[in-house]
């Protein structure tokens, strides 16, 4: 009989954006995403998104350059918290303890293989909304704020990585998610990979970073609740000059439907729906797709724009001429 | 610090409902729904959603009156299934193992404190598609039908019960759901309750039942991947000469974008789009709805229309005639 | 061979709209219905929806009860309207030229046999945006706002009266409009009208003012591109407290996709999308709805809600006291 | 003052569509695209969409080449029809009358100046469907058949034409069509023509062929009445093996949300939704595209496909064969 699965890790809590334009990318997220600020520290502003329960989905961090700052995952209990902390410590993969932050309690750093900082926690912060933030049905964490692209809650990262396997072995031996689908070439090393600690069919991915450069971003992405919502997104980000690098189209893998575009800082933010796709299978066969089906592009033909290939924050011409 | 949550049922697998016009009944859900037969077995016909992963979500059994057959969970690995036949056994609740059916393996029997009959099994069989039924994206189950309805997957079902809380409390404790809205009178009984073992807001829903019969079904409810495609269902019901009851639209409660109609052997079926609302928090509160709230009507003030108050299956006036 | 269709009319072009609350209406119709001032004159402040090619289609007066102001035409072509106005001199509805008004040119007003007042005018301000509203795409009359509910255009009025036979016939012989559906009593007095002078299927309809009282506003109609806008539409009049009547759901007459509110002044207004329906046929046969039938409530089931029947502005019982 | 606009032809009627593979378009038309079969007459089969109100829009004949048979506009009344043909007669661009065909009364032929063949009619007969057809709607033509793509109605064709001005001033002078749209070269040439009769932005639209071939096709349109509704079309056809080209995407020109396939005989088909755009000024003033603009591609941003810029049937490799 096969080892239970770890259900330590309950989801994706927030993420911390670097930008090197910081109130362009303030403004982008308020008005054209239409997500709250909800507090700020330091040189950091936290944002919120319509229905993210916790006070902030988004840390956003001026910096000299863009990219992620850390990704921060919500474990499922105080004491599912200490066993991940048990399991990592002296694994070579951990830093160790924090204060916390200004919405959450302590919580545990460690590095994933290709370096990304990655943040454990429990303790949280309820939103609270102010007065005229609150939302006509009690269940909704916060009003619909009908501006912009009002954005529901945030959904999933993507990052790039050197060595893709070994970043799925991390998370599923430390961390206990479960791959649902990859990419493998030809020759049998993995390209990218779509992992989940709940029933959506991905928590994050990793694409394998061709450029050989550690810790980078592929994008963030925040979940709205239809397909003509997307379609709106593009609208939105047409009129109000946001550089919309691809999409709205559905990927084949995970069928995603996407919209692609560059915040004023510089990373990748996705817009996105997966319909009523959801991964109930305690045991989900991960799919696999090959060198030649991914070159089929999208599902609907698209081909992949070649900057998805390689543009990545920060940007890899300013990493290394660092 | 408190207890940790039970993670052993992972979501679920299927529902029969047994129908006096058994003939009728199949043409609705393979026309109307858009739905597959998938196996037939003395009276019963099984049948699958075009996403549903394992072999059926629905059985289908020719029956003298409408009604619930049994409600079958997967739990989430073979363990989880020892462990809460261990528990239920000499609770009082359990019947007993089966030899499983047509499309999964040995499964346990138990009542709930209304009476109706739950399943719990782990091993099953995955659906199969054949040639001409395959997807041309391998990450979906059967290919699109592109045939009235197109329901996507089994998404809940919704029990009439005398004792709400009681089967709040079995729930909890045998199996592990969590309550994450209910409805509680005046006078601090119970009215409803919604429970889920998932990510989604909701596996199931227990609303009282005000003639005092026990096991009765209120509906079994298909998730689409839009509203648009609700608003289309509601279009395809009218032209199919089905009794839509009340919808579309939104309720408070959950927010679920709802579609009552009523199968040709009298059983309610919803089909219904939850957007891009989970219940992510390992720690929700449940949302608490006062007679004075629930009074208010749906979500755009739509007033509960009475049938949804006392009719369910088998109809009162059968049960009690018999 | 029968006479040919008179095409003198082009669209509605604009409509007067009272309120007792002008504040409160403004901040309505520009936060939550999402549309622009272009112009303030007296107690009139001038509305645009974003696509609306002439400078507004909204004049919102204060006034001491609410109601319709006064409904203005476009006639195809400057010969178009003297030929109109030829027809109309002496028939005993004619008013006379007016100077025009802040957006348009001179006028010819009339009333319909109800007493509802209607312009007629050719020469029109385009819309021009200023730099902060022009539209990325040149082929739209302004920037896509991404506030509230984002109508588009003004699609249509409804107004009470009397008798509906004489202003069929009003509209008729003397403006070229024609009949696309109506609703026909036992009796065979007409109840109501759809009347077109475009390619939609009505630019206006009459209901039968059961109070007997004459040139009542039933209600307006702003136009949104999809349903699921209108569903947005409704989470946002839920959100701003915005009363809704009825709807969303789907007119079994005309098929239209409604949401009905009440702005701040008392006046009702409808929110819709058409889907693809147009009239092109020039020889379209009239619809007709008989009484049993239009009992039958909307498309979907949903029962016609009373106070539909009874609720116009000037609310009755305010008029009949004066 | 200027001339009052012709207002003598209606809307497009019909087109008829070439095909070398008869069986096979008539299976995509009908189990793919969701329409109906209305009658055989020699090698050609008459199709229907469901809110066609004509007995049929598509006249499929089978033939060795793909491409356009011929494209028929129905006039706004039998006087019209005179009028057109009066003006037509002598001018060069006559062939004379037909007896019409299966489903309409005689016609009067003409070539544009790029050798189409277009028909134009009065007398027409209205669909009149089968019971088990019959929509519960009666101001539909049709029941919704809830079968692949469901298309509403035709909407527009697109030519193909080696001089775009000469084909301008033939539709403007003769049949009286305005120009909303066109694509004007840096070097003063009319690379491409949107053309209405009807409040709909376009009825159909020219290409510039860059091949030098006369008379060619671009593609045919059919409107659903969603932008959903087309994303689920690009579903239907990837899951149906149908040659997706590009979309679903936004026309930057005409805002059309576009999907392009081709179906099995080889001609470019295209699903549509306009949304809530309208032509509604009678006097509209064209929009003009410079080649600068048009190179910025789609709405979005997706780059104009090539084989869109020199695809078109019959095939130019296999006209210039022959």
């Amino acid at each position: 009989m096969q080892n239970e699965p770890l259900m330590d890790v309950a989801h994706l809590g927030h993420l911390e954006l670097l930008t090197p334009k910081p109130e362009e990318s303030l403004r982008f997220f308020v008005e054209v995403m239409g997500m709250t600020e909800t507090g700020r520290e330091g040189d950091s502003v936290y944002l919120h998104a319509y229905d993210d329960y916790e006070r902030h989905s988004l840390k956003l961090t001026a910096s000299r350059l863009p990219g992620l700052g850390h990704v921060a995952y919500r474990t499922r209990s105080p004491q599912a918290l200490e066993r991940r902390v048990a399991a990592l410590k002296g694994s070579g993969f951990d830093i160790g303890w924090t204060n916390g932050d200004l919405a959450h309690g302590r919580a545990f750093l460690c590095l994933d293989p290709d370096g990304h900082k990655i943040e454990l926690y429990y303790e949280t912060q309820w939103y609270q909304p102010p007065p005229e933030l609150r939302p006509a049905l009690k269940n909704q964490a916060q009003r619909f704020p009908a501006r912009g692209i009002n954005v529901r809650r945030l959904d999933h990262w993507n990052g790039l990585a050197v060595d893709i396997a070994a970043n799925r072995e991390f998370f599923e031996k430390y961390l206990g998610f479960r791959l649902t689908e990859q990419i493998v070439m030809d020759d049998g090393s993995e390209a990218a990979i779509w992992m989940t600690c709940t029933n959506k069919s991905y928590d994050f991915a990793y694409t394998r970073d061709h450029t050989g450069t550690k810790g980078r971003l592929h994008h963030i992405t925040y979940a709205v609740n239809s397909r003509e919502e997307v379609l709106l997104a593009a609208d939105i980000c047409l009129e109000n000059g946001v550089f919309i690098e691809t999409g709205p189209h559905k990927h084949a893998i995970q069928q995603t439907f996407f919209l692609y575009v560059y915040e004023p800082g510089g990373n990748r933010v996705e817009i996105a729906n997966p319909g009523a796709r959801l991964i109930l299978a305690p045991d989900w066969k991960p799919i696999r797709w090959s060198e030649a089906e991914r070159k089929k592009g999208q599902a609907w033909g698209l081909k992949t724009i070649e900057s998805f290939h390689t543009y990545g924050t920060p940007p890899v011409e300013v990493v290394t001429k660092v």
